[in-house]
């Protein structure tokens, strides 16, 4: 077995160090088992994988309650295993997304700032009856310290009868420092939160645990199954070259400080591009107040134009992970990981006038939003912490591609398939083709701004034409739509696999 | 001219009072004219009276901005006289509902929260240029003691060139006090909003203003335009029921203190009979943090349940207003009312876990609610705050009645016609039938719930057929749509006047 006793700075709690099977031996069919793991990061990996193997041969099943997406030693072993009954509140796995999708999983998507305190409240069927976390160390007084990231770990452990620690060696012990935790009261008895700057520190830099409540230690060595970023194309780039220009503006327009106001920016390689894009940009003396720290942070802090990061999770690509690994001396001094219902706290995301940037999947004509959906039914990954910052931001960005699948899909549609995010909630979208600015307009106005700026060319003319029969048909309605053919789009790609006629 | 120079505080002021109609002579076409007034409650009436004239004689347009809806004085008046342009966030009244879906006014729909901050970062399409605010008296600084509302005022008098003070004699001055005012700083400064408590005072009971600033004093005593209630029925007696039923059961299991959490409650007859039914309830030293204070609330003061109510506007029918002026001093003790900004505030909802009751148009089988478009088109209202409450509070209901037009529409359809809050959002759904629990449910099984409890059982089949064809087609997919089928009942509506086959 790995030697983790220096880790586990109480000598009180060794005895407490088993293997993974024996501590996995404890968990029983239909236990409500949150985790820690946000993004492919800091989630617990030889338990799950102990449990995997029980689930083979026992045929049970658990519910899995996590901070957002794991590796593939948790949601991809489980799932394999048909282990999983009910999954909350985010997922990326391809495994999982498969039983979402056929029936056997039942998923909850919730928005990633809601989980920790419903959770507490009693209101996801059940309290957590075991947390599973892991941890870099623990300290004298049997408290954790986190690893790359922190989700709803903090309330897991609060709230859980059955705590395993996994202690993975992997893990540098430079990240103890790194975490700030704080876990509000609930009402009526909540108090303000009092950060009013992404660098404040306003708890611990432990999850508070306490030596009797830990159950079991299980020691690891297997590293963050971190996921290679897509190469930034033309298309992020030219997105990003938008953003610029639309924000130089704002400081022209007086509407926006020099060195802007805290960057929110989502998962994936669009969202990372944009942040990439911001190392040549004017702009000095940024800040980030974000849930996922992407490479594209690392860019900017080498390039000495980002002060301070606050997030909930480190989600590097492997390149980006090695880097922060050899770097980590200089990156701790800037970064801070935040349980997530701080880190998308929509009373901070206002309070501190956040730029919220996230993808979508596709909009409409009128200003609305699908994070989620493919053609209205199948589930991607989740709505995960967008509508946290989109609703609450100072200014809200979506970004898309005009177009799917090689033009087959316009992302512009008449009507969305789904609605994550509202019309009240979006003020700019951008794609490769151009920014539409819809704040203040009425839903008539910006269906024109959005075909003219957002929608690809061979899709223009055919949104338009919606959008003109509609507005005859409804008499210039204040949202004109024709029930019978708003979500039309999606049939016709359906039946005849493209969006054209 | 009626005196008011008892109610002008500082004699220096008495030179700017002058008649509505040199006052309004000084508004030019195509300027932003921000006004208090929040529901048909507080705003000003001889000013838009006076310019209503000018715009049926010059053909002029302006753009206006409230708190919330208004009276007949001012929305009515220029929407007859064609005289608006732009019309923001929100309305209830027939004449300018017409405009608005005939395409002559383009309206913008926002969270009631968001007015205040949007105008202030210049997001509204320019800056406030004329502020006409109602008032009891003008303090000797220049302050302003508001009426019956406060809505966005305090943000609006902040930042107009042009300030024009209606002093009305028809509010009685016991109402100087009621007010709290306070106006969060915009980012990167802005402060945690220090309210704990509902009854917690934060601000001023005067709009900061300054005897500079203050253009013109006109006098007034038209009285607000209150509105009656309907009376309440059997349905609404029946969701009140179903509500009480179910606290109940919240508070046996933990999940809810034996005096509830702060309520919040929508605007029309449902919500005001919901709160009504609170009057026959165990429930003690209740408390309200809501938008608008309606008559049922008055009844719970008296029933000696309810220790204090937040709000921002005072709404209540024209009995509810001569019951209120004739105690005054009782009601002025427990009640407090606040600017918009706070009293809708996601950061403050969130913090006092409040009890979120609206009412919804209609929803899906998947938890979405549209709040606003009569078959996905036509405008109704607006969201008001209920965007902000619904997504923020401790546990969010939306009530409906299972039909409408007597049977001929569903109100629980395949899929909204239109969406302003997503299933990421809402808890529990009642209506007549019974009360759908859906937290921590996927989709497939909210629908299950949703079908159940509450669709009217002439609709149960055929949404059951729906949800059942929609699994078979997509192999049990995460929410199983038809998409050439999930807007036909809308469609069929439209076409046949009925959503039966
Ligand atoms: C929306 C989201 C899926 C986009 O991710 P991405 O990596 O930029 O997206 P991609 O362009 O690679 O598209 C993902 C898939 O959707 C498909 N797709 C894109 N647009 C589509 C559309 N309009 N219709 C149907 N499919 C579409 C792509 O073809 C791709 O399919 P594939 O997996 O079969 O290749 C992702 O950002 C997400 O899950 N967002 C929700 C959560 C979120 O915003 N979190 C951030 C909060 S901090
Ligand atoms: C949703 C809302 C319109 C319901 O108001 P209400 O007074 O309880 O509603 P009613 O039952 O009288 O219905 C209003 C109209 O909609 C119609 N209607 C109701 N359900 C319908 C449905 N599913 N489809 C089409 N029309 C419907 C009614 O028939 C009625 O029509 P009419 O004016 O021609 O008679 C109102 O609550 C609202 O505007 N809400 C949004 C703002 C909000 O929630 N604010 C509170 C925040 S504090």
């Amino acid at each position: 077995m790995i030697d983790i006793r220096d880790r586990v700075r109480n000598a009180a709690l060794h005895g407490k160090i088993v293997s993974a099977e024996e501590a996995a031996a404890i968990i029983k069919p239909g236990m409500n088992i949150g985790t820690s793991g946000f993004t492919p990061a800091g989630y617990p990996k030889a338990v799950p994988l102990a449990l995997a193997e029980r689930m083979k041969k026992e045929n049970f099943q658990v519910n899995l309650w996590t901070g957002a997406s794991v590796g593939k030693e948790l949601d991809g072993a489980w799932a394999e295993a048909n282990g999983i009954a009910r999954r909350l509140p985010y997922q990326t796995n391809e495994a999982i997304r498969k039983q979402i999708n056929n029936g056997k999983i039942a998923y909850t998507d919730l928005h990633l700032s809601h989980v920790a305190q419903m959770s507490r409240y009693g209101f996801l069927g059940g309290k957590v009856n075991v947390a599973i976390v892991e941890a870099c160390a623990i300290t004298e007084d049997g408290n954790i310290i986190p690893t790359t990231s922190l989700g709803n770990s903090p309330s897991f452990v609060k709230d859980a009868d059955i705590v395993i620690v996994e202690v993975n060696t992997s893990q540098p012990m430079e990240l103890e420092g790194m975490h700030d935790v704080y876990i509000p009261q609930d009402p009526p008895c909540r108090q303000p939160i009092p950060l009013t700057k992404p660098d404040d520190r306003i708890g611990t830099p432990y999850i508070p645990c306490g030596v009797d409540k830990i159950t079991y230690i299980v020691p690891c060595d297997l590293p963050d199954a971190v996921r290679p970023l897509a190469a930034i194309d033309d298309d992020a780039r030219a997105m990003s070259a938008h953003l610029i220009d639309f924000l130089n503006n704002e400081i022209k327009q007086g509407r926006m400080p020099k060195n802007l106001l805290p960057l929110q920016s989502g998962v994936g390689s669009v969202a990372n591009a944009v942040v990439c894009g911001l190392v040549n940009s004017p702009y000095e003396n940024l800040s980030v107040f974000t849930e996922v720290i992407q490479d594209g942070m690392f860019d900017l802090i080498d390039a000495g134009k980002l002060t301070f990061a606050s997030g909930t999770s480190l989600t590097p690509s492997p390149e980006g992970l090695q880097r922060f690994y050899d770097n980590i001396g200089e990156y701790r001094k800037k970064i801070v990981l935040r349980p997530q219902e701080i880190a998308n706290s929509p009373e901070l995301a206002r309070r501190l006038g956040i730029i919220a940037m996230n993808t979508a999947i596709e909009f409409d004509i009128f200003g609305h939003v699908n994070s989620t959906h493919i053609m209205g039914s199948k589930m991607m990954n989740g709505i995960g912490g967008s509508g946290d910052f989109a609703r609450n931001g100072y200014l809200t960005f979506f970004f898309s591609n005009s177009i799917a699948k090689k033009g087959a899909i316009s992302s512009i549609v008449p009507m969305c398939s789904h609605i994550d995010h509202t019309e009240h909630d979006v003020d700019v979208f951008i794609t490769e083709r151009g920014v539409a600015d819809v704040r203040g307009l009425s839903p008539k106005e910006r269906a024109r701004v959005i075909i003219k700026h957002c929608a690809h060319p061979d899709y223009q003319p055919l949104l338009t034409d919606y959008l003109e029969r509609a507005e005859k048909a409804t008499g210039f309605v204040h949202t004109p739509h024709l029930m019978d053919e708003a979500l039309s789009w999606h049939s016709r790609f359906i039946q005849t696999g493209t969006m054209k006629k």
